[in-house]
């Protein structure tokens, strides 16, 4: 969130949200109270304004849940088109380190949007979706880690499968406990996650 | 789950069900829809029973949810303090080993308790006191990081209190994508994590 954008609580009770505004709530909503337990009249109720305001913005509240996973969805995506068109210029192992990262940034940046992309289920066809683009992320980072496993890069004794999990298993992980206000930034965690994956915690 | 254990879903439709199976399709049932959007008449219904042969099993929701919940809590609660005891006659650094390889043995033998833990956003007073034991876990096992780093077993570049996130933030994932019929036992997982932590990927 830059300094620009406008904070949601200071305006309770005034109209003219945009709709980064309304879907930046709706996620906080959904993050806080379930996707399924939150209705657009509860946020209404959090924006201070009225049901057909919301409706000013987006059409329902899977519409809006849309909106919010394809905020984290577009940037990871990004992510990892970037790593594979390089893939001319840099070995795999330099790409994964780079995609890990990269990733790290953009889960601290968007972790409204990616807590929420995390917890989807599949419960309507917009979360279904989102599971399908996961599932062609997880597939590209797995060929990632394959390729880098086959130039010899990686040690050998752990199928490239669970190496992927694993590792972006602990990238997500930080949607659980990272702290914007806290002691660690990005380029902090960015750094300890790679280090710790790459080269171990043990001296 | 031992072979001894009924199988609710061919039970369908059958009274008799214990609590331990009662508990397990609920938190079966929360994992899957929420457990805010899960009443005791989708349990019943998911069971075949009546609503009044839930309750002889159980008081009410929040009661299935402390079951469900203490379950994880008293097993992983029992690897933290079997570690603390262990501490006049092993190193920090190999009891944190034998704490991260006994947690994934929790997550994969118990892990449907363990997602619905890791899920929980403190809704309800049950949830707070699972939020405060989770905590006291997190203390310990920081504790027990910060006891390796300072026998000089651990890379000093990285602070104790991050160290412990990401390595339980790793354990942690398992839940998302673990599967008890898949190719990966959980002894193979528990080398795997402890191997990628301590020694790290690269060769």
């Amino acid at each position: 969130m830059t300094a620009a954008d406008p904070a949601p609580r200071r305006g309770r009770g005034r109209p003219g949200y945009d709709q980064a505004a309304v879907v930046r709530t709706a996620v906080e909503l959904f993050n806080r109270k379930g996707y399924d337990a939150t209705s657009i009249g509860d946020l209404a109720k959090e924006l201070g304004v009225t049901k057909p305001a919301i409706y000013h913005h987006v059409t329902s509240k899977e519409d809006l849940l849309r909106l919010a996973l394809d905020d984290a969805l577009d940037e990871l995506t990004a992510v990892v088109t970037g790593a594979m068109s390089d893939a001319g210029s840099s070995s795999a192992y330099e790409r994964l380190r780079g995609v890990v990262r990269r990733s790290v940034e953009v889960l601290v940046a968007h972790q409204p949007a990616v807590t929420l992309l995390l917890r989807v289920r599949g419960n309507t066809p917009v979360e279904v979706e989102a599971l399908s683009r996961r599932r062609w992320l997880d597939d590209r980072l797995a060929a990632l880690v394959r390729a880098a496993a086959a130039e010899g890069a990686l040690r050998d004794d752990i199928p490239p499968e669970l190496v992927s999990r694993l590792l972006f298993g602990m990238v997500n992980s930080l949607v659980e406990w990272y702290r914007p206000e806290g002691v660690f930034d990005a380029s902090a965690v960015a750094d300890a996650i790679t280090a710790l994956a790459f080269n171990g915690l043990s001296r």
